[in-house]
């Protein structure tokens, strides 16, 4: 369908009128829905972002020459490198709304303390030594844990040990950024607090089932809780396929284990624009195809396998990342058992109404 | 004030006319406001419940007696036994609102199977060996643990140690009698699982902190969870006291650690009429006096120390219970580190805005 | 099923020894739930309230015969008569959560002002001339309006004209005094605005369709809308029929027409305890039958007709009010076009997750 | 600060290592963040968007020439032109998130029916003679009407009259298309009904003060209510005004009356992602200046006056718009009597928890 040639007009003056036309529409910064509207109105979620797969293995090395190139401080503030959605051109961008990013952190090497509007989390793949001090309340990162540091909660990172460690960062940088809506601080050039405990303070009043401080009793837009740790997501998902196989309803669906990371206040995602997921399938499973307004990021925590991205399936192994625009359909096999974390803009999908799923047919 | 003598007639023949109106309301069922407005309508709660303390060294003899002379089984369903508050004439009500009762159940017996519409849980002061089989779940009861049933799901109990095992129940049972929304049904005469698993599967599916099973995913009005276990209850406690210790925001007031029990698909109450909290004392914290709109039930669970109810102070040990009618100050003093349950019906008073609090000034 | 007779022993000795237990039972203000369960715990709500329909033909007379014998004042506060239901052993109870009466003031007099926790509505079945001042703000009343006084606003009224009024008082004084969170404090001896303005304030500010002040962001327990009127009511209904009368889907069921009272800061009830509704049948129509759980009362504002409660057909003629207690059928049948009041404790029942209804069918 | 300046290497050799790992990178489909950062994250919301004020009196002829030129029909489906943010390099955006343009219809057009998942609203500053039909619900277009086509409905409009008629209508076509949101679908080619109603079905139902239809008890994520008159926003307004002058809370601050168009289900905004609001001012007033997170637009309806825009004053005459993108001090100065439509993406921030409002001291 061309609604412009369909419009077109007759006569070389009819032309010469809507070229002028045109051209005022220029002069007083107006543009006509009509010769634009299957662009911006497509029939369905058309991303320009395209799915793409992230390889760990190229994503490391380069972070470790980085460590051994740029130094980490005030200004650049994190030696984090953003994966870049090839159909974004050129935009530190995942996806329309989401930044993933690998930061590596040397030896000993402080980041310093900002803080920002713009929700952002940690995950971290393999490693340990690493503390994010948030809002002066120091938090150890080791392998399967989620960190979170919800906008303008100020946090800043230190490496206690003498080896490198790399991490993903999620933020909503780009939705941030797209709509306008980010402050920034810088706080202390080191971190406030060096000590190393085992839990952080906020794990010690929240990160217990069901039960919830007396002093923390209002509902807060994002989780109190600051790690979300490997042991109780393992266990979860470990207890999940164990029922499934004593015949109790537990899992998504068959050989497919799920957890999402919740705000104890209230029940909901862990941020107001992100959420986050743990997967687990049975070695052999394969998920149905899925459609989602919204776009996902996943990367593969143990085991290896393959997505169906659009048809076109990649293998995977520990490490790679890979992005799901809107409405792309994908689709996980299970090599091994098969462990994935997940992030999404979900939130923002379904607080505006947006949000709308697909599951294909499997047995088609 | 005495409205009915400061409006009474002058003259015989009004006093007449009075009369006969006054009989003349009776035939049609009317009864005037202004001879009643200062029963009907006090200036502040005027509860007809009275505080009182049950101690559980006469309550727990006399749950044994009853273990030995009543059977348990289809028709009288429990070996409970309700706790009357002196106030309210004989009726089986601790308050208005609440029900709570010593149940008792000997070696290797069985409670029957039913299902109601009100809202009950347990709380296991000493002792371990009964599994609670809710909708098909066993659940193992052990000291400190609490145990839900909320609305119309189907539970009953069984022992299988040889020695007997004695509980708290509360219940909504005067609440939902008074306003008349009690449903009732039998279900197995013997519970549907007699396995006696160390986690029931609601807690393997739901007790992992911050963690939410994806084929969960909607809100429940009350918990999935139907154990919280004294492990995790001890440990939220110790650790609120601890970081008081450092100076941390996390206890309620100086020396006083308490958590709530929450449903973790809204970060609410329990059940929708029961709020319940565990409370823990320094030795020597006195907490000010409150005053609450809504009853409240305590019950010691370990150490010692004393309640002020209404200005008479109260000594309590292990296992006693004691009610707060609404509006009564109460305030805690431990002689040792004091670890006290409790349970209300402040989800009611809050979901339909009679909620009020007062802290009496320390210092008068 | 006799729980009592089933459990009782076999030998004297047994039966002395469980007459001993039962007395120190007694002692230690203990009841056993084996011998009350059938009582406390049916298999349905079997309210101790009955069906019963109060006559305004009769009502009215003692009204007024009232207004001429008892003063209305500091003390008695209101010539207010409530209607008891016959079921609840004479207390001023139309169900165990409402209390309906008629209120009557006579030429020029005023009631003094106070305020409650309880929440109350007025609902004139004929007549004008009053006003009630809610918080300072005079608020007509006039035939079919509706008339808040949300817990804790100060309120009194005043008859401005040389004919008395009369108008039906609705509250929660039942459950309040049940549950005891009633406060109350009086105000002013006289009425604080003596003016008579068409609308009142909170009108002006709220009532506007679909309209918010940008002054009122805030949601609020209760309504801010002082005043329903009728022509507002009417014409809500009116357009209903003929939106069924076009084919379009407007109405409750074929016939029948409604619309609720709401609160337009979330557009939930007016009121935390109190639902408010109008219903309009069309002549002919007969509603199938119903049982929820919770009580209403109904009154006839125009036309005439039946109710069918429990079985039992009842006439109806203006100004007749009739309760239906927690799950008793009830089924209306117009004669004429048939308009009635509702009101019920319904916020009370779904707040608390204890609503259900089960409608008959019609076919039967 | 210039982080990459920081962050320069000293030797040559680093250079030239700099130098093949941001190759590296870009073949990687990598980013760095230390360069990218200031840019990126901003120390507040730095819009590319900018103010700017559009004229009605260049609009309009426009507009017109558009319909002697321009069809309508399938394909172009909508005679709308878009105004295009002087900042936003050509996109036909008003702000990133909102999409405002002129509609003009022709004697007897129809601009054919289709839904989209873009929420949509029409305002009509002038004129009168079109129906738009949503869903199949016929709703007359007037001065000063707010008209909802939230996401999903099929709506199409047609002008009865001989003489042409132009409104604006707002969108989220920005926001929707960054995100990757949205479905389109075409309908009828002609609209479904072509009857010219005074009201719309919609008002008929859901357009009563404070009521709702008892067959219409589910929250809905958009308004109802298809069609706010201006009768309704006006006298809203006015009251405002008149209630301050009797010395009564009621207007935002001195002189300013508003009214937040809302959805009766609960009482928040029209729609999931856009807010719709009037304003009034006094002759004489003028605002404090004000900074807010996300992004409006204001048209003037009647009057005449100006805003600060960052700074800058622009008279404004009846139909002028103008644009206040995200955290640009705003201030509106009144002539005459004022009254300007607003509307925002005030919903997109709340619900994300990016709303910030700072106003600025007046006495300054």
């Amino acid at each position: 369908m061309d609604a412009h040639t369909k419009l077109k007009p007759i006569t070389p003056e009819e032309e010469a009128a809507l070229a002028e036309l045109y051209a005022d529409f220029g002069t007083e910064h107006l543009m006509p829905l009509w010769t634009q509207i299957d662009d911006l109105m497509p029939k369905h979620p058309a991303p320009k972002a395209v799915p793409h797969v992230w390889k760990w293995s190229k994503l490391y090395p380069l972070a470790k020459r980085s460590g051994d190139l740029v130094p980490v401080g005030r200004g650049g503030e994190r030696r984090a490198i953003g994966l870049g959605n090839p159909g974004l051109g050129g935009r530190p961008y995942i996806s329309p709304t989401l930044w993933a990013a690998i930061q590596y952190l040397g030896p000993k090497e402080t980041a310093p303390e900002h803080r920002h509007s713009q929700n952002a989390f940690r995950f971290v793949v393999e490693g340990e030594g690493v503390w994010t001090v948030v809002n002066g309340d120091p938090v150890r990162m080791s392998r399967g844990d989620l960190l979170l540091t919800p906008g303008w909660n100020f946090h800043g990172h230190h490496n206690e040990t003498d080896k490198p460690m790399a991490w993903i960062d999620g933020l909503d940088i780009p939705f941030s950024y797209q709509n306008d809506v980010g402050f920034f601080e810088f706080g202390s050039e080191r971190v406030t607090d060096y000590a190393t405990p085992r839990f952080s303070r906020s794990e010690r009043l929240w990160a217990h089932p069901g039960l919830r401080p007396l002093s923390g009793l209002q509902e807060t837009a994002s989780s109190p809780i600051a790690a979300y740790r490997w042991e109780h997501t393992d266990r979860a998902l470990t207890e999940q396929l164990l029922l499934e196989d004593e015949g109790q309803p537990a899992t998504v669906e068959q050989g497919h284990a799920a957890i999402r990371y919740v705000n104890p206040t209230n029940g909901g995602d862990v941020m107001p624009t992100i959420r986050a997921e743990f997967h687990r399938l049975r070695a052999g499973t394969k998920t149905p195809g899925r459609r989602e307004v919204g776009s996902s990021v996943f990367q593969v925590f143990e085991g290896s396998g393959a997505v169906v991205l659009d048809g076109k399936e990649q293998r995977l192994d520990v490490g790679d990342l890979f992005v799901v625009p809107s409405w792309i359909s994908w689709s996980l096999q299970a090599e091994t058992q098969f462990d994935l974390f997940r992030f999404s803009d979900a939130p923002i999908m379904e607080r505006l109404s947006f949000a709308r799923t697909h599951v294909e047919d499997a047995h088609r």
